[in-house]
């Protein structure tokens, strides 16, 4: 057992994808890090479970402060497995990321980066996730390394409220032009299907609309305006206003 | 095209479960009826998209009033190819379940049948989720059936707010005590992991624990008293008050 801060880092493009790798070099500044990621890629998984079958977990590699696992289930598995089975203490902070693409507005509800950042958050860990709005294998990390650490050490201070967690999103700048904290921009996306050979099969493609682009309090305006964009999420999707208005219902 | 109402059926176990069939022979009283469901069960793929590889569309039957089918891909692929290749209109309404087994509280992030609910929901079609905190398969959704007829009737005539969809859920009972408009509960699965071979393979099982048991305005409460819980959902995840909290990370 360590007296430095115990650090947790999941993702959902796989433990190989060179995101994890950045993400997990700047983590080890701040404390003893494990990592538990997918063993491929889990894009899109949301916060999927293995409701049938097994799930494996593989020790990849270990060297003082940091241990290596693959997992053969989902982002959410590998939160849940590493919090239950690996781990011997409550980390500290958990960090997702850093993903290979955009995970701003309706996309938080599509993501495993994210999937994995709201399992810990339901477990009671500090966590956030980290994506750049480019999925080239080649992405250039480096403009966003010290936000990452200033993020990532703010979390680890303060007390988040409970039941919240970050969703930070990065441009595709050599340079980033500010950071700004704010909502998630209500948009969507449209022209979803390719056809994929026969009239009955598909490809799933599309492209995202902002339905508010004058907004400039949202991470989709923050992004395209060059700076990273950082969002608090909140795990209780209740929407207490519209209690009341259904008191109709109830007998 | 019909002047009655188009409803949409989607779920997460599979076009062939028992919940889904009453659910369509319920929802044919109130318009025409698309069913478009997995090919088979989807417990836990939460908002899962097929990101990688193709997704299949099999038309199963069709008579007057009813279309079926059934599709390769996960709740939320169902939901994004009936609104955008098979349905020439807008649908009324979004129907997903009825699922075998509870989604309530945290469940609802792990949840396929909330996530068709939630993609219709981003398509702006008044949605709504109806679950039975049972997962036998001979379950007897009776005394369910007029709870679901009025939500459903309501949903229909009611502007609900855009973003906000409905969690239903129902206790096992043989005789509903009453129906509550609620909050999700505060709560998580803890002891999730049962070993299942070998040291590093391990099965998904757990139980729930409400860590508010006493809070009687909370899904869990509602259903733990012989009632139906409606939850109202927030699509918008932001946690606004956390936003000026953060401003300390603005540069």
């Amino acid at each position: 057992m360590s007296d430095k801060p115990l650090i947790l880092i999941a993702n959902d493009d796989g433990v190989d994808a060179p995101g994890i790798k950045v993400l997990t070099r700047l983590m080890r500044r701040l404390g003893q890090v494990v990592v538990v990621a997918p063993d491929s890629a889990r894009s899109g998984y949301s916060c999927a479970i293995t409701t049938h079958g097994t799930v494996r977990l593989n020790h990849v590699s270990g060297e003082p402060g940091l241990q290596v696992y693959s997992c053969s289930g989902t982002p959410s598995d590998c939160v849940k497995l590493a919090l239950e089975k690996i781990l011997d203490r409550k980390p500290s902070l958990m960090v997702s990321g850093i993903n290979h693409g955009d995970n701003s507005s309706v996309s938080v509800h599509y993501s495993g980066t994210l999937g994995a950042v709201f399992e810990a958050c339901m477990k009671e860990v500090p966590a956030i996730g980290f994506s750049v709005r480019s999925t080239a294998p080649d992405c250039d990390f480096s403009p966003y390394e010290q936000t990452i650490l200033d993020i990532a050490s703010l979390a680890m201070k303060k007390d988040f409220p409970r039941d919240v967690c970050l969703n930070v999103n990065f441009p595709i700048v050599e340079k980033l032009r500010g950071v700004r904290v704010c909502r998630l921009a209500r948009g969507n996306w449209v022209e979803e299907w390719i056809g994929a050979g026969d009239a009955d099969t598909f490809r799933l493609t599309g492209h995202y609309v902002n339905l508010e682009p004058e907004a400039d309090d949202t991470d989709d305006w923050v992004l395209c305006h060059g700076m990273a964009a950082v969002t608090p999420l909140k795990l209780d999707m209740t929407h207490y206003p519209t209690i009341p208005l259904l008191k109709e219902l109830e007998s």
